[in-house]
């Protein structure tokens, strides 16, 4: 079947619905980040296989909606399918939901696949829908219908429980933390939509996706006991057992929809709606009470590492670290030799799997020269990649699964000598990358506040750069986690949150520059009178290139911090670096004077 | 009759009208800051007469929670009456909807008027009375049925019309621009509750306070017409001409509560729940639809300054400024001769009184020598205040409304020699002060995100503040007005904002420091990639003191800011000033070295 098949099929089950419009997105019943083959819907009936991009299917037309990242992308997928391509980061392009509301008619009726749908999403759209009476069914999948043939399955890899010694706590002391914001909230029940929280919950894990750990499955948390919805055949009998133990019934994955439909009413059923999909929102309908959390139970707790936890994301840190070490010492030799990004994430990818309970990459390396760091998301192939050459920038976003936690840091090398200007930007953002994290603040503070500390070394300058500053990071987890980031204006930070610091500068078609740590937060002074002070502390450990820095830009204190923290990866690295490693690291740890 | 005898009253009419518990507070219908005697139905009742309490009678007890600036005052004002004091500013003590909660019996009710309280507020009780299924009724007003001997009656002076050429913009024009909102919002009605929204949108004012030139209505906009509801006498013929021209018709002031029942069902009818009260809400009832506007639209207009008030805004900070100077230069030669607080009170009146177009004080001045300092909200009496002495600041916060604009500022001044530690405290917090004012940010950002840049400076050092940064503030209106401030994080900052900045430093017992500038937001550079970035201009001119200022303490920019912001003083003042003055002004505003 070729594009124009399917969305001529697509059609005629529309018609025969009663549809006027069809909206369809790569999504699993999760509202995961990366998903399995067998949910990328939007990618089968369209051909566009980017990772962002939503499309509508009328009677008369097709569009596709995507971002700046995937404009040619999709313009050559798209070639000769007959959907238009709305480049939805311009201005002035009108935006899917503004369409919608046009090209359907008062009283018609949209579809979409509620299970792959957030409550969020489905609820916002609905609300617009109330403008021209229009309905929104969720209860159809039209495109599944359609797509029989050759459609991947869904996964079958069994989970395997995560340890209690890594995890720092069992799954009946998680589930009591759980109950008791329940009965603050006075919820009968509590549904957890999102696959991280699921394996936090439950100690578990899974291989569901290429790069984060997850299992699929619903939990369901009842104040005496709970249902882990996914299928039993790859539930280990072991694992089973202990859930069993911990009051935690198996029941078939599909059978969360029949659970939904068969509630009894009055229950109070709390979720989060961002992260449980719209067909288990519809399910319910108003029989029950439908709480929609704003602060989703299993993500708040999941926040905050526990000793142990920590304990074991500083060992998986000092492991990447003399991975990242072994890297950029064979980049200096190496770098003369032709290398391509490819070979560096190839380079990467062999150190790291060297390292003890190293488990897989915790998102695509990012290696960008020159121009291509400029790219955000910029990820080489083998086929699609540059040759690294001299004097300007090699940009390096990469981080790794290890069984005691998650890392994510990026670095940007010189290679060679690089012009005045960019000595500038590089130092523009190593500024703003150690402004933040010498920040202290009290008891109360969120994100939103402190995000300023970096940005405003770019704003001072006219400069800002286009993505936030950093997010929540899990513990052998998703490598993007919530709430916490430096956008929320809501969660204070508190002891233990671990999140990443990524400041950059972008000059297109030129040179891009990032630097990121993980830092976790600690407490720092109390004061009677003001209560708890707190501060960052770095988990990254690697050295940050002091070769590009401008003389004369870095204030002293800002050159006393990048000395404290070039100390401290030296002592923490050098004990389990070999002789030769151990000089190169002093080198490049070496004080900077200013 | 005594307080136990009111609250005796009160009782017998809570039997009669089936109620376990009666809310009272100090609050007009319109949520004001300040409000006219006749509102005081918590002083009455209670016999205390703080701006802050909330008194709850129930069959056997009665309570008051007020703040800790209140505690000595109604320790004293309570003895004797029966009431108990409950120090909601203290850690453990029970919090007022908690006791309601706790003292209600299930089913029970619990009452308060409705016409003086937010929506807001009695949603928010409302969703807490759900857990014991409590009734909160709002239409009983049973401590105004009891207060009718001696009760101040409502204002009744007249209100007279604001220029166009101050407001820049007529009625209609306004209107128009309210309609437009109201138009995306899919709205037939929009009520106006606060009363320097009312005044802003019909370019009248009034004095039914003391302190803002408030005038008491509601008012109506339709999509075609709109209506005033006030006291017909209380609007001169010319006035209600003109609003006539506009499409405004009169009428009388309760009548509102009638158009409330009145009203047809299926009507779209918006207000905002924190200023529109909750016998308006509740009488519209669930016939029409109530849409609580989240940003109400006169108050969103309202904070964006226009040419002509921003013009006139800068004459009265020119005006402002002159007196300050001669205050500030008297104070010199006058404070040997055993001055007291008060008299610095009196003495800005006086010097502001003799400048154009003043209209009297924007806030009862704050004038605190020594440990006073450090109490946020003294205010000196001629009764009860403290002698100048030497070796310690005077703190004194003050402001005036002119015709063209309202003022705001605050300086902190050395008193004789001060020691090193006052001299670091008052350093620090003209660091806070000055790094704010000296942001750059592009469009999008919020309050919330630049706060930091004056707070950092107290983190760093273990220290805070416990108020805003600061506030947006009215022309020719209210000296505290919203939605924009230093805590926001969802109203971006626009160009012609006015908001004031006033970090500050209290050490209890021993002194206080706050400096305090209004400032404007204006464009700066546009980028092409990063779109438009603002900065704010100081308006207030007056100039700060640089005796008492650390040496070393200010970087090279805060110094360099500083010597700016003199020369601008000096410049903008020095035309309207004596030649003695001029040399005096000349001397406070030379630079400062570092």
């Amino acid at each position: 079947m070729t594009v124009k098949e399917r969305i001529a099929a697509l059609r005629a089950g529309m018609k025969e619905n009663g549809v006027d419009a069809c909206v369809v997105f790569d999504s699993d019943e999760h509202m995961s980040e990366y998903l399995p083959a067998h949910y990328r819907e939007r990618s089968w009936i369209s051909g566009f296989t980017g990772s962002a991009g939503t499309v509508v299917v009328t009677a008369g037309a097709a569009g596709l909606w995507t971002d700046g990242r995937y404009y040619l992308q999709a313009g050559q997928q798209l070639s000769g399918s007959g959907i238009t391509l709305y480049r939805a980061s311009d201005a002035g392009v009108v935006s899917l939901v503004d369409y919608l509301l046009a090209a359907v008619p008062e009283g018609g009726v949209i579809a979409l696949n509620g299970r792959v749908a957030s409550t969020k999403m489905v609820l916002d759209l609905r609300r617009r829908c109330t403008e021209k009476n229009i309905t929104l069914r969720t209860d159809l999948d039209l495109v599944g219908a359609l797509w029989t043939e050759d459609r991947p399955g869904l996964p079958t890899a069994s989970a395997f429980p995560y340890p209690e010694e890594y995890a720092g706590a069992p799954v009946k002391g998680k589930l009591a933390l759980v109950r008791e914001k329940m009965e603050k909230l006075r919820l009968d029940l509590y549904v957890v939509g999102a696959l991280d929280s699921l394996c936090w919950l439950l100690n578990l894990r899974g291989s569901d996706v290429e790069i984060s750990p997850l299992f699929t499955g619903f939990v369901v948390v009842g104040l005496e006991d709970a249902a882990l919805f996914a299928d039993p055949e790859r539930v280990p009998e072991g694992l089973a057992a202990s859930l069993a133990q911990a009051g935690v019934g198996i029941r078939p994955y599909g059978d969360i929809y029949r659970w939904v439909a068969d509630l009894p009413g009055r229950a109070r059923v709390g979720f989060s709606p961002r992260t449980v999909n719209a067909a288990v929102y519809d399910g319910l309908g108003d029989r029950v009470e439908r709480v929609l959390l704003e602060d989703d139970i299993a993500e708040h707790l999941k926040m905050i590492k526990n000793h142990a936890e920590l304990q074991h994301i500083r060992t998986a840190h000092k492991h990447d670290g003399v991975a990242m070490v072994r890297f950029l010492m064979w980049l200096e030799q190496a770098r003369h030799s032709r290398l391509t990004e490819w070979n560096i994430c190839e380079k990467l990818l062999e150190l790291r799997s060297a390292q003890p309970e190293f488990k897989g990459l915790s998102f695509e390396t990012i290696a960008g020269y020159g121009a291509n760091g400029a790219i955000v998301h910029y990820e080489p192939t083998a086929q699609h990649c540059a040759e690294l050459r001299e004097g300007s920038f090699l940009l390096i976003d990469s981080g790794a699964q290890y069984l005691g936690g998650t890392t994510d840091l990026t670095r940007t090398i010189p290679l060679g000598e690089v012009p005045g200007s960019y000595r500038r930007d590089y130092t523009l953002v190593l500024k703003a990358f150690i402004r933040l994290q010498a920040a202290r603040f009290p008891t109360g503070t969120t994100g939103r506040s402190l995000d300023v500390l970096a940005r405003q070394v770019m704003w001072e300058n006219y400069l800002d750069y286009k993505h936030g500053t950093g997010h929540g990071v899990g513990c052998y987890l998703n490598v993007h986690e919530g709430p916490n980031n430096f956008s929320d204006a809501r969660v204070p930070f508190e002891e233990g949150m671990v999140i990443s610091v990524e400041p950059g500068l972008y000059r297109a078609g030129q040179l891009g520059v990032r630097t990121e740590n993980l830092v976790t937060v600690v407490r720092d002074r109390y004061s009677d009178e003001y209560g708890q002070f707190y501060r960052f502390e770095p988990l990254t450990l690697c050295p940050i290139n002091t070769a590009a820095i401008e003389p004369g830009m870095l204030s002293r204190e800002e050159a006393a911090w990048l000395n404290r923290y070039h100390s401290r990866v030296f002592e923490q690295l050098s004990p389990m670096l070999e002789p030769e490693e151990r000089k190169w690291l002093g080198a490049a740890t070496a004080p900077v004077h200013i």
